[in-house]
């Protein structure tokens, strides 16, 4: 069985953006491939160090987030990435062979340096690319399911395997060169219109959401703003709840689509359908959540016992490296 | 008894501008603090990635170096840096504290950067402060003995200590801010007149260099290279030699330097006076070296076992950083 190394960050919940971009294909994936979760607290740090108590309710909170969606423990590996020193470890080898400038023109980094405003950045966000290819690697995954706009990052990670190889190991007994499983789940938009639905921006609907959070949310959404009264006819296109019916309500898309622009439908109505469909979905995974939530020592042995597995075999590839790097006395 | 924390890279064998800078110190102060001496082969990697035999060779080299001059192994801590995975978490903790400009304007990185012809450095090389802040503070080092053109490392390593208790620690538990020990040791200059001895430049005398090779090295020096004949008067403030002899052969120097200046004395009897001086210092340290050399069991044991005390030390420091930083489940 293949290996697949996935993950958060710890920043905050997880939303249905995240759950159509990829935690929906990791229950898919976990029957077909070994599947490592990282809880990425470490990486949360290089835009939240100065919230660590969110970054700490974030692991739990994330860890049963993945759960409740109906990953199973007793397939995957949660790891929680602070305690896995070989990380932090192979992360050092690897800044060596990494120049500063091809970090500055990662596209991934130069976008984000620009949503979170960074204008000084620190170094270890700079670094993100290289701490990246060091969680991939102590692990020996095969695939990374990524989205499109992680690509550079992987791409980043396997040209530093390759370099990695070609330095210090023999030919047959190289670090595991990652490959890209691209999903081809596009972007949920947020509520409000904007192109992200995102932790930090107030516009997402998330997993752990009541479902009186997400009636309010819901009414409150953006819709074609030209659509005044109920007797105008509506353009889908330019409508947020519309987007969200493509992929929460497939099966009657085409219908309300057709009802709204020949004004059959009002927005009131449409949004009860989108209600009605997201409750369907987020029904069964309160119901674990609810489990979960209620057996707080039970997620914290399936953190720990996973990031004790996953340090054994971390320890194996860092001892691995430092003999091919000639660092063993 | 307060503690230091010094070392070297592990990059090739220290000469005796190490000694004199350095090492000389450093059997000083073994009397007065808990010495830790850092066998640097992670910050080897920094300008070396592509030489790893030399950096493992230098392991034993650099150790053995220091036993010679007189450390003594029961009462300092060697320490291979690469053993130790606390420096590497502290490295990756402390990145996020660091701005890349932070790190870019330091004169010492500037220097180097000129110095190794880097034009295009590595992440790693530009995160050499925050590593050495980790190496710092791993064993919660009191003091660090530095040389004036190290201080701003130091500086800097001060800076992200305050800003990382600022950020997470109570009043009372913080992380130690270390403390520069300056040393008022002037630099020794190269052989061939260079202002620098240096490892990489073949104009050094090293601490295991024999009779026969500091023979034939000093024989090279410059000196003055208007006193063409015997019969001219020299200049000692333009001799190379005269400068080691203010070292080596202080109670001579003013001697020395009269007959110079007065053709007393050619550059070839001068120089034997200098070799003579350095065989002085030199042999007393070749019987030690022999004893350790044909030891080399003993060598990796005292390696292997100062590592280990150091990692508990270093594992407690990242449990009480971890605490603070609300990573523990």
């Amino acid at each position: 069985m293949k290996r697949i190394l996935t993950g958060d960050r710890t920043t905050g919940k997880l939303h249905i953006g995240h759950y159509v971009g990829s935690l929906q294909n990791r229950v898919k994936l976990q029957d077909q491939y070994e599947t490592f979760i990282l809880l990425a607290d470490i990486q949360a740090l290089t835009t939240h160090f100065e919230n660590p108590k969110l970054i700490n309710a974030s692991i739990y909170d994330v860890a049963i987030d993945n759960l409740s969606v109906g990953l199973n423990p007793e397939k995957v590996t949660f790891v929680q990435q602070s305690l896995i020193p070989s990380i932090a470890e192979l992360t050092v080898f690897y800044s060596m062979l990494t120049t500063v400038n091809s970090l500055r023109h990662n596209p991934t980094i130069k976008t984000e340096m620009l949503q979170y405003g960074f204008k000084d950045v620190t170094y270890g966000f700079l670094g993100y690319p290289v701490s990246q290819a060091a969680d991939i690697t102590f692990c020996g995954a095969d695939l990374v399911p990524v989205g499109e706009d992680q690509l550079p990052h992987l791409e980043q990670a396997r040209k530093l395997v390759r370099r990695f190889n070609a330095l210090y190991m023999d030919e047959h007994m190289g670090i595991k060169e990652p490959v890209a499983l691209l999903s081809d789940v596009p972007r949920l938009m947020g509520l409000d219109g904007n192109s992200k639905m995102g932790k930090s921006l107030g516009n997402a609907i998330y997993l752990s959401d009541t479902e009186d959070e997400v009636r309010r949310k819901i009414r409150k959404a953006v819709t074609d703003t030209n659509r005044i009264s109920i007797a105008d006819k509506g353009n889908p296109e330019k409508c947020v709840v519309a987007t969200y019916h493509k992929i929460f309500t497939q099966d009657q898309y085409d219908n309300i689509c057709e009802m709204c622009r020949s004004a059959q439908i009002g927005c009131s109505a449409c949004k009860n359908v989108l209600i009605t469909s997201i409750d369907e979905l987020l029904t069964p995974m309160r119901e674990k959540r609810r489990y979960y939530e209620s057996h707080l020592n039970l997620v914290k042995e399936i953190i720990l016992d996973g990031s004790s597995k996953a340090n054994k075999i971390g320890n194996e590839t860092v001892a691995k490296v430092k003999n091919a790097m000639h660092l063993s006395l």
